[in-house]
């Protein structure tokens, strides 16, 4: 990690730039498996399957049997782990099914807004080092609440033609049966056009490499909504002399272990702090299956001192992460100052990981500055929200002089002359 | 208008296809300009204002004066039109603003979400044969509603220099005051990049011709957030027996004289409807200053005859139309099946101009069957929704063991870590 004092004011844009991917001719690759799913359908997708991910699954479908298999190879305690996930995060997205007012806006005119469910939705889980079963809550539970009808899960295989256990319990566990043996950009475009044996979809949401996420912003082109732009994983906190360094450390390494192209930040007033979570992270490292990754990950990442907690929050704004730690005493107070963030932890407590699996909050967040602009994922993602207007005789009387005089003033006279002839009508009645 | 009767059902797809636009160059065309843009800024505004729109004004952005100007300038009467739907609008989109509940999904577990708004904004008003003062309104209230800090408004100025007063107008009343003038492609680089004059913002919005809806395509894939993807408005209307066949042509021609591109559609289960309402389109139609567009759109249009009215929901929402009237005295049964249209209205007296003025509902919408996975503008469109988390002591104790599990399972030890060592801290204590 990289430690930077007091830096210039004038230079904070420049830190909070992303370290650089390289996407030499992604776009291109990117593009021709697309085009090939498109007219070769599941022909392609098994060419890409053999090519990728070295299998070629006999069914594109996972079975009944095979579901109904993997009951049976989840132990109870972590079942039980899963249902308490489970429950959190559908308390927490159920509170966002919110139903609007009917609002009379002029007497004889209402106007509502109703939730509708996206009809076909898609949802891609990554394969991988690990079955990132949390994800199959974390999209799957939101669009079984949104009443979504058609919900298909894309996920690739292992070598063994097999898909992870664990990610078919928990899909069977919220009522997910539609699930395709498929990864990568393949995936992603069978989603977005349809194939013999995987439907075509109106949306598509989950994480993936850089290759998905290509993908995901090739089909928006042609009209298939995504759930946002993506890019790799971070986190920063923001920790004053309240914060157990122990603690920081931790939660530095957490996100470090995602990918070697993570990044984790740390901001303080607290010299001292500092040299403390160092050593921290040097002690805790050590003991990280995955510390590979996570040193490279640190090599990319910062600890920033700064001359105090509110310049530490108008740094992170401008950073707009993911994940915001903030550990500090006055956690409640800066919290109301957060304007750009994904998902926000507050207090010595509130570690990411309780987040990423089971507080209830949704995990699926905003990533490389796109917290600006985006929202998390959530139950409203599922969902559009149709407006309707009733206008009766009597709105129509009210309103309708108003609308003639907008619409000749934006010289559109059909518009007006539906209205005229209605007021007309009434007129003559 | 094109008539069709019966159509049978494997063929409502093809029906429902959107009448092609030549998009040949399309996108390199506008790349050119929007690089342009990003390196020399100012510059190639006013040498991209000067070959498209014939001027290049002194100052791009509109001066105090011509602001204060513009007060003097709108009629009394209109003046008091746009206030009346001002105000409409204004209760109508402060009602989604909701402020949603504290869930505790675990003892010591709290959970929330806040609206943030998007700190800057940018609107693009277009010019053309008619100041669009309607679509300030629609854009700019939800703007102000959100709280957005900085929001700013494009819109090309006429071959005079300057912008229409009724625009100015309606921006200094709900508080927008910069304002500049730049219209097309070049105004979306500008605000997606920045350049002296104009600043850089997160989010852009707004109508525009098909150079305008591809530039907001292609800074998309920097990380620029847009309201949604657009194309040609379109109105659908399911009529029976009971509609008023001057009504429904009425309000086909008011969505053809949008432009040549529009698309209208007219589905019924009464025959003896089609006929009568082709005559009053005939009649009336020669009355319309904008006839010769009209007249382009309906080579594009249809009038479907289907067996009942529940299959014309069923086509509607195969079509996934922009704007759906549903004129029948069944209308607030039918609205129940609605589940794919951008803004619906419900019987004899709702006539589309009424939404697209004063109701109080949005007229930016979802067109191009993009309303089957997009909602339209709304204040929400202008926020963030951040979540937020707080673990206490008594939290960490209840959820940890949970974690620790499923961190486990995914083979991301570091996040169990972060678990493992506030428990053991605790129990330390």
């Amino acid at each position: 990690m990289k430690t930077i004092y007091y830096p210039e004011k004038n230079n904070w844009d420049t830190l909070c730039i992303r370290p650089e991917i390289d996407k030499t001719n992604l776009e291109e690759a990117v593009k021709d498996i697309i085009d090939r799913v498109r007219s070769e359908k599941d022909k392609a997708i098994r060419y890409f399957s053999d090519k990728f991910d070295r299998v070629i699954p006999c069914n594109l479908k996972v079975s009944q049997n095979e579901i109904m298999e993997s009951i049976g190879l989840v132990p109870e305690e972590l079942k039980k782990a899963i249902n308490t996930a489970r429950t959190n995060i559908e308390n927490f997205h159920s509170s966002q099914l919110i139903t609007e007012p009917v609002i009379e806006t002029t007497e004889g005119v209402k106007c509502w807004r109703k939730n509708v469910p996206i009809e076909k939705v898609g949802l891609y889980i990554p394969g991988g080092s690990a079955p990132l079963f949390s994800t199959v809550l974390m999209l799957g539970i939101p669009a079984k609440l949104a009443g979504c009808k058609e919900i298909i899960l894309c996920t690739p295989p292992g070598k063994d033609g097999k898909v992870s256990p664990l990610i078919l319990y928990t899909a069977q566990l919220i009522g997910l049966t539609e699930i395709f043996k498929v990864g990568g950009t393949q995936a992603i475009a069978a989603m977005a056009y349809g194939t013999e044996s995987i439907p075509k979809v109106y949306k598509i949401f989950g994480p993936g490499n850089q290759y998905v996420t290509k993908a995901k912003e090739l089909v928006q082109r042609d009209g298939i909504s995504i759930d946002m732009p993506a890019g790799p994983s971070e986190v920063l906190i923001i920790a004053d002399e309240s914060a157990n360094p122990e603690f920081v450390a931790a939660d530095l390494l957490s996100q470090a272990e995602h990918g070697p192209d993570s990044q984790v930040i740390m901001l303080t007033d607290n010299q001292a702090l500092i040299e403390k979570v160092k050593k921290e992270i040097e002690k805790q490292i050590e003991l990280l299956p995955r510390k590979e990754i996570a040193l490279k990950a640190l090599d990319n990442s910062l600890q920033i001192l700064l001359t105090s907690l509110d310049e530490c929050v108008r740094f992170s704004n401008i950073y707009a992460p993911e994940h915001l730690i903030i550990n500090s005493s006055y956690a409640p107070l800066l919290s109301g100052k957060i304007i750009n963030a994904g998902s926000v932890f507050l207090g010595n407590f509130s570690c990411e990981s309780a987040g990423d699996y089971a507080t209830g909050t949704n995990h699926t967040l905003p990533t490389n500055g796109f917290a600006k602009s985006y929202s998390g994922v959530s139950t409203d993602s599922f969902l559009k929200k149709i407006s309707f207007q009733e206008v009766n005789q009597e709105g129509i009387k009210n309103l309708g002089p108003t609308i003639e005089l907008l619409a000749e003033a934006e010289s559109l006279n059909g518009h007006k002359n539906a209205v005229s002839l209605r007021l007309k009508n009434l007129r003559d009645v």
